[in-house]
């Protein structure tokens, strides 16, 4: 008799790449990371503790067992050196794209979404971006870099151009980043209002969702680098994630900012997970 | 002079056995817990804790103290053998029930909740059971066992039949559960939303009230084995419990699930004393 | 070349006494606190994390670095001599009114509220006190105490008579209180409702402002001596300072009852900085 | 059938007052603590942890169910001022004396010692004391008290006199405690070295010991108010208590400064507890 | 392109089975825990933590890269019913050893040793055991069951009989543990000494060497479930691991009771994976 | 009257720049971490708990306030950019050279020390360094870096030269470091045998000492981004201070990789503390 080798992939998501519509990955990044740092042990941990939850949506009724996933894992990334790190993001993207499946990146910081978006970008010029997040993510550069966790959905924009970013939740920048939204994104303060009639909106052209897990409220998500108190609650992430399924072209997600031992409860890392299992679902009824 | 021993009770639940209308235990079983465990050391946590907690409520405008209760501590369980335990826990209630008080149980597990309602059962045919939980728990077997903290409703129907079990915040759980639920159970997911329907339906049949903490979102209840984001808010039970006052026959109430380590901050240790304080008033509003 | 001293103050309040026109300053005293101490290390660990936090309010659309502000630091309080104490913010409460500044305070236990109320009634026959608490704090007497963090509003209402004290999302204390309170002061149970209304009735009075932060749900603020669940949200609270913007008299405010410690996350040192920011620029407007 | 009440006495210690030898207590002082407070909550901590511990002790090859103990709990102390808690437990002591048993405390702060040598010195007026702690807490006043944890050993020697206290593991305090230290009592810097000599100095005498578990390395005992590494291993305060065997006349001990909170492993508690199974047991020595 | 699955195999244990003389396996059984539980979270804990530990040892000088090793993950365990819990370790024990390859468990509770070294005396009839630990586990029974985490080396005994089994270490236990042992096994108190004698008198025979890693002191290893004081160092622990290279037939060997959960500064993990790199060297360095 | 900003220097270092002959600052980088980051919240940690650690050293007999010392804080260094942040800090301990005062420097990571080493080694050709740490810290570049905190002792080499680094505790690291070493460096395994011979050959030349915190053992000093079991105990670390008195030319000093989220107890960050105190005693020894 024989053994098999340790097979820690997240949930059900043990098939082989070739035979998954949906690829999952993490990209263990933090190094731009301005105030708590830790984000990078953010894959494994989601890993780890998915064990302990249900394949089983009640919300989408869909069994995670029934969509053939592949988890590639942590993403072997440079230290310290974000511009190679970014690249082998950027390859790997192209390359899921390249195969026809569908990208689910769980990072990192958020910087780690900018290099899916040039991959996506170069496929589709049409592509629009949701955006949930604590924090506006728009300075032009931030402590002297002009790729940073801070900026990055601002070089998103330098892609996309004014009016294609459509921003959740934000409760935190500085003032210029509010006065530059007005003209260049659809930003929205404090809560998710707004977000159905976006949706109907973009609902024919390829969109990216990229969730800011810290647009939570600390309350449930303690497990971030800067927390923001004044955030939605789960039920209200939930609802948003229930909205998305009236998109019709979602070309690839992401859940970002989980610092797993910022909250030794783990409840962080089981929303993590949960929404993780919500959102690779909401890719499979893509195809 | 003399001293007396160290009385370590519930709040002002201080009584002798037979001068007391209300008979508080716990039970520190945690054997078939699938994940986290810990809930054996609930009963004691909560009663340390209750110190710090005021014995007067405001919400149902009662004070525990001029309400003779007894606290007969932790059960004395065999670890390691549930059957054994199950007898235990069975034998107390029974007692209690036959002594004509009412049983108010700390978990453990929610499985302790099946000898409960196996001897209220033998007493009271037309029993029903609220049910507030995360999860469906009517599995008819998990992981090769018929008893187990996953199956315990399914066990308390093989008792009871259909329709006599009423379940609200459910969120988690395989999908046959769910289908099963349709045909055999009153299943209400995500919320509490019909509560007030159900009572007035059953207000003047004998009602058991088990309350599983996890029906709490984790942001006010993180201590406990299997989290589950997306629950209701601390506002809605205690709303819950204002509900309760219409039933004309509580028979008897537990809270289960309840593991203290989890949650360094001892928040949920406090969440579980403030609403075990709560139901214990509640039982008394019955005599 | 030379370097300059360390300057941890509060964001950006690096002003001198003399230019500025609100006055920080904290009262690290818990002698009195009857459940799990720790206040006394709230005002450093606040200035320590308000470095990760924005000091753009996009609430009041006002930018701290704009409104010169100066941080005194922690007051050198008596340990275990509450009274001298308690005289040592009276003086300092007394210079700054002199000085026409406006005092800022960060607690500490409730108990340092009662000298700045005693220093501002001298100056202000009129004044009126709005007051946000998980808890009742009018015993006459606690422990033997006529001064403790439990009497501290009694106190208060000692120097201004009844229908001074406004009081808001209260969900504990003795009968006795509540009972009390029908007569002497302006109490609402559990939640905020009628905030607006009080605002209106005494917007042209002088009102200091006393916030015990455990008037926040535990979800958000676990980082306190007495947790007491069923309190507000946070964006409640964000939805009453911005209520506060309607009194155009506010002579003072404090933020009371941090226990950072309590809260390994640090998500509660967070919101007391988030508060304390929105609570100088609140101040600021009054100039 | 009928139930006894919960009774949560440390491990066996549930004889009853009239019958014991040991007369066990705890006293939940804090209030002059100067940094870290939450020395109160120590005796239940360590009842409630004590259940998980081996009655046994391979050390001094006794077994606590072997000796009749009495555990009459927290003493009931008016928080907020100190002079009457100290009235409170200088008459618990005298009361236990004057019943011819042997008192063994758990702190709360050092400072509640002070009562108990009071009443001891009134009945062994060649009272010794063997001081095990971190701290000199020789100050003459401390923040303006004459009666503080730091003045504690002082305020015995007021009675006591020069050279009746033996103090071992010494490695904080100010310059002038360790010069006043010189002349007025025998102080071992570090470690234990000369301990032995000291019992064979004093063995016939009365002899009560203090134990300030922050003597040991906050590697081992990281719950307690003041760390300060370089402390001893909890083998050396092993060997102590067996060289402490070779007193022929200890009249009591106690245990202090275990602030359980701050440890959420729990270590420090289980370390206090097994050091107060190990101590109990030597009291029984001593019949 | 395509990409691999996801490998969270200890360190560099990612051989195949077939080309692996070692074979490491996790076994997360945690039913009969009598205190805190949690060790079934040890294996993947310890796999996940391996990533910030270096490869190389300076202490035996061999790098594990050097040393084909497979991880086959965690035994799938049916919770609760500890018979077939057993049976399954004992089975794949048996095809490892009849495969001619080395086992390395990782517990698990204590109790998971017995299975293994049930199929280990199946194929050695000389077969000892060395033991390091803090408790006898020496029980006949405990809690009514014969199988238990208190009893595991009275079982193995049973299979091997007198003075096969070498205990070190040992600090807490019943006292007819201790006297049970003075004729049945080799146990010494405290510490190690008599490990060098032990080793040379049995080098040439068939050892198992089980690890309880809560031998260690609490300080360095607080993550388990029954922490007792008075601990080895971990240096001692090396020590013991260098004379370990003196036995030539080393048979397998396990490190069991790690409770990561209970760590939140995850030192114990590292403790354990540490020791687990060190182990599975040992067990290399017999081929 | 007038109040005076906030002061939250180290201790009792509040002089000012001119008239301090040790000049402290913290230096907050950890971009090149590795492992698990957060050492740039360690200056200001140790600033904040050193509120509640004594001045007075028992053991070098020395007391802080009667030795000026500044406090300048955290150097601004722009995060994400490792090459302008190194050059900050040459810059500002040329500037301290220059003025003739002993830089003592807090880390953040140990890359932190080349640039302190650079700017040193322009002024003193001559200059050695006494390195206590667990790891090597000797790769010739890591994860593609040359200027990293595992090649930080690599680079003063490329300055000094052979047998200049004189390195202790050393206990991990990858086989080709500790190689290297043999014929580079003067390398101790394990623990710090040797030191007083090599403090006998350098006592008269310029000596840096720089120390990565985590030589020590992780029972005393948990909160580290990478912890190694069997370190020194802090006696030890005490008794190297103890033989570096005997050193004539201490030219400065740091210590590094303190990461104070890690320790919830806090017990690393008053290590920290405490070993700060020690060494800027030890620099006000060579005026």
């Amino acid at each position: 008799m024989s053994f098999n080798k340790v097979d820690l992939s997240f949930q059900s998501c043990k098939s082989n790449y070739d035979e998954s519509d949906v690829v999952l990955f993490s990209a263990p990044l933090d190094t731009t990371t301005s105030y708590r740092p830790g984000t990078r042990f953010a894959g494994n941990a989601i890993r780890v503790e998915s064990i302990g939850i249900e394949w089983y949506s009640p919300y989408l009724d869909m069994d995670l067992k029934d969509h053939p996933t592949v988890d590639i894992g942590d993403l072997d990334l440079p230290m310290g050196d974000v511009e190679s790190a970014l690249d082998v993001i950027y390859y790997t993207a192209k390359d899921i794209l390249e195969a026809k499946k569908l990208p689910m990146m769980v990072g990192g910081e958020h910087l780690v979404t900018y290099p899916v978006i040039k991959a996506m970008f170069e496929q589709n010029k049409d592509l629009c971006i949701i955006h949930l997040d604590a924090h506006t993510d728009l300075r032009d550069e931030f402590l002297g870099r002009a790729l940073s966790h801070a900026t990055v959905l601002r070089r998103c924009h330098d892609l996309l151009g004014d009016n294609r970013i459509f921003q959740f939740g934000i409760r935190s920048g500085d003032k210029h980043e509010f006065e530059w939204a007005k003209t260049h994104t659809q930003l929205r303060k404090f809560d998710l209002v707004g977000l159905e009639d976006a949706i109907e909106q973009i609902k024919d052209r390829p969109v990216y969702i990229t969730i800011d897990l810290d647009v939570l409220d600390p309350s449930i998500f303690p497990g971030t680098g800067t927390p923001e108190p004044g955030g939605i609650t789960y039920k209200e992430l939930l609802g948003a994630i229930q909205a998305f399924t009236k998109l019709n072209n979602v070309v690839g997600a992401d859940i970002v900012e989980l610092a797993p031992m910022l909250d030794a409860s783990n409840v962080s890392t089981v929303v993590a997970a949960k929404t993780l299992r919500e959102m690779i679902l909401l890719l499979h009824r893509q195809k």
